[in-house]
């Protein structure tokens, strides 16, 4: 049968996230399957900013954020962490007149085992949430990880909730959270379907061929999967919530590599008569070894878990902590160590929030006053509070909690 | 990302439903989408059977329908228009047994305007519930009709409860009949969709690109669209009906075009542990200008539509049906009609139910005795019979109706 081709192509092909072989050979590979650097350094963010077509944080817009919050940046916005965003402006625009806005992001429960990576853009929601005071939504992709991992569908539903429990550990609020699983939603919801399908019949093979890599041996759920990670940017997918409106904006704190999902729902947006979803994009944990790679939870001694023990995080830490010291005492007293390879210095960059002590731990171990030891010990120090203050949280969270979260319901905000 | 091969593609692909270009200019091509035969007789079942793959339906195995069920064989049956099969054997095994199974048919709403020829299948259909006393499920698939044509998901949404009317009016058992939209039923069924991600699993790009022709600028929808049409043979996706049973056997009754998707759906049924669904093919009901192209809803004076008055089909048969009448009353007296070709004719074997007239019929329009004139106006009657007598029996369908058919359920069935 005839086949049309939808406009847009082009334009994704442009900003596609995949990295051309030999780039990639000699440099970063950021999908959202895969994130490897060729630098001890790790990504080079600012390449990437370029490459995927977002637009760099500047100090005016975390001074904008501040003055029309009322309330002090967060320090991984300060730091860099949130470092690129799409049309956050426009969002900072409605902010002010006084017009809705509502948070999207979500997680693939692919396994029990969050680690202390995972909750960054979480870190960053809850924040927003504070700050904005607007409904979130955050999305399980229960059928993603059914798709891409060997688990059956009933495991990955068992995962989603499971995660649910680490997310809500952070202290959302559940008069303004809606958290649900895709393979549960999805089949509640005839609206979430129709904003699925609508995305579907914009996209072509061609598109998430560039977009995504996939190819003739991709299985279909696949390959349709991305209108499904796409719909929440839609106030239409989420009418109990919203009333039925179509035209409420969107703003998406996610971790970059999950830009090309958004810069294909960007694309179609115009095209459905919705507005197009903001981003902001968050930087990437390091690996345990080293910020070529980031923490992964498939990898037991690349990762701190949310489930580790004080012992075991003292352990990790001492052990594969990469580190930015001098090969002996003597060495590092004279020439100081290098903090912008330093994982430990790297992850007290994300988790101590006093920025004059870090300054302090800063100086001090790059002029040598500090040795790899002491940075440890900080670093286990700040890592068991996260961890174990999380443990203790989660423990809370009883399974009608969960349900709570997790139905489908009108949220409680002032507009 | 890695992909790995899915196995059954070459499976596949020999049964592919697709005709090689070759073969498509000189003779037939039945796809989903279009149905065209090199001669005037129509489309040569007997070729497509040996190239899809299916199994010709002989007499032992209608004296076995009759036998078990202890009920008459359909005219449809004995006279060939329900002409191929798959696994039926099984069925009536099953049935032998007192092991259940279930029919599961459907219909792409794009128009409000069925014709006569849609009927054919849902007579069938019928007739099948009526004999086995088994439950029924009837997809509409208002989303491939979004996918596929141009309209709005709202008006494809309203489409399928227009024809749900006309289905309902062929008088199914409400106690053991389910109607569903997909817009509908996937946004309110979490096992239907996990269904169909079990199935969108299984097949490949490669698979549904042979299947059924569809190709880089195909959108995604499209592309995951036969996991939808596959799910309903799986009793998996029916827990209000078959209680959370997977392994309920499937029969189902369609048009010879609908087969690709069934062979795609038979083929991933053993690697999700479900049973095979069986198929009954019924041929094409001919267009009015000939056998060499079915009845269309978009061409108004190919077809006798389910809405017509006595005048305009009266009009139509006399006007347009191909006649197999000699070109004089002489020549016709001399040498006959020619039944094969002979449109009126056709549609006399579909919808005259009496055997010895139809035959009376076909002998005195062969010798001549019987004038092209004479035999449009045998079919006039009956058509404006079959027709009139629908619309009286659609006037009878409430919203209320609807809504029952429509409603997820549990069916009565005695198992």
């Amino acid at each position: 049968m005839a086949e049309e081709a939808v406009p847009g192509v082009e334009n994704l092909k442009l900003q596609d996230g995949q990295i051309p072989p030999e780039e990639e050979a000699e440099d970063q590979l950021i999908t959202p399957w895969e994130v490897t650097s060729g630098s001890q350094k790790g990504v080079n963010y600012d390449k990437l900013i370029a490459q995927f077509g977002s637009t760099k944080i500047e100090q005016d817009l975390i001074d904008r954020i501040v003055r029309v919050t009322g309330k002090p940046a967060h320090h991984l916005l300060t730091r860099g962490m949130i470092f690129s965003h799409r049309d956050v402006n426009l969002i900072l625009d409605a902010y002010e007149k006084g017009k809705p806005f509502f948070l999207y992001t979500g997680r693939g429960p692919s396994s029990e085992a969050m680690h202390v990576g995972h909750l960054i853009p979480f870190m960053i929601t809850k924040w927003l949430q504070d700050i904005f005071d607007v409904p979130l939504v955050i999305q399980l992709t229960d059928d993603e990880k059914f798709l891409w991992k060997d688990l059956s569908a009933e495991e990955a539903r068992r995962l989603a909730n499971e995660n649910a429990k680490d997310i809500i550990a952070l202290g959302f609020d559940v008069d303004k959270t809606f958290i649900f699983s895709d393979m549960d939603y999805i089949g509640s919801s005839p609206d979430f379907y129709r904003t699925m399908l609508k995305v579907q019949k914009c996209v072509t093979f061609n598109q998430v061929k560039g977009i995504f890599g996939f190819g003739d041996s991709t299985c279909i759920g696949k390959i349709s999967f991305p209108s499904i990670q796409a719909a929440p940017s839609f106030s239409s997918s989420f009418p109990q919530i919203f009333g039925g409106r179509k035209d409420i904006q969107c703003l998406i704190p996610c971790a970059i590599d999950q830009d090309p999902y958004f810069r294909m729902t960007r694309d179609v947006a115009p095209r459905l008569g919705f507005p197009k979803p903001a981003l902001l994009h968050t930087t990437f944990l390091p690996a345990l070894q080293g910020a070529m790679t980031k923490m992964s939870a498939s990898d037991a001694v690349s990762s701190i878990y949310l489930t580790d023990t004080n012992a075991q995080i003292k352990k990790k830490i001492n052990k594969y902590a990469f580190s930015g010291g001098q090969a002996t005492v003597e060495e590092h007293r004279r020439l100081g160590g290098n903090v912008d390879v330093d994982v430990s210095y790297m992850y007290l960059t994300f988790f101590m929030e006093d920025d004059d002590k870090l300054q302090q731990i800063r100086e001090a171990y790059s002029s040598g006053n500090m040795l790899t030891g002491e940075l440890k010990k900080e670093l286990i120090g700040i890592l068991q509070k996260v961890v174990s203050d999380h443990i203790e949280r989660r423990k809370q969270v009883t399974d009608e909690t969960v349900k709570e979260f997790m139905t489908p319901r009108k949220l409680k905000y002032n507009y």
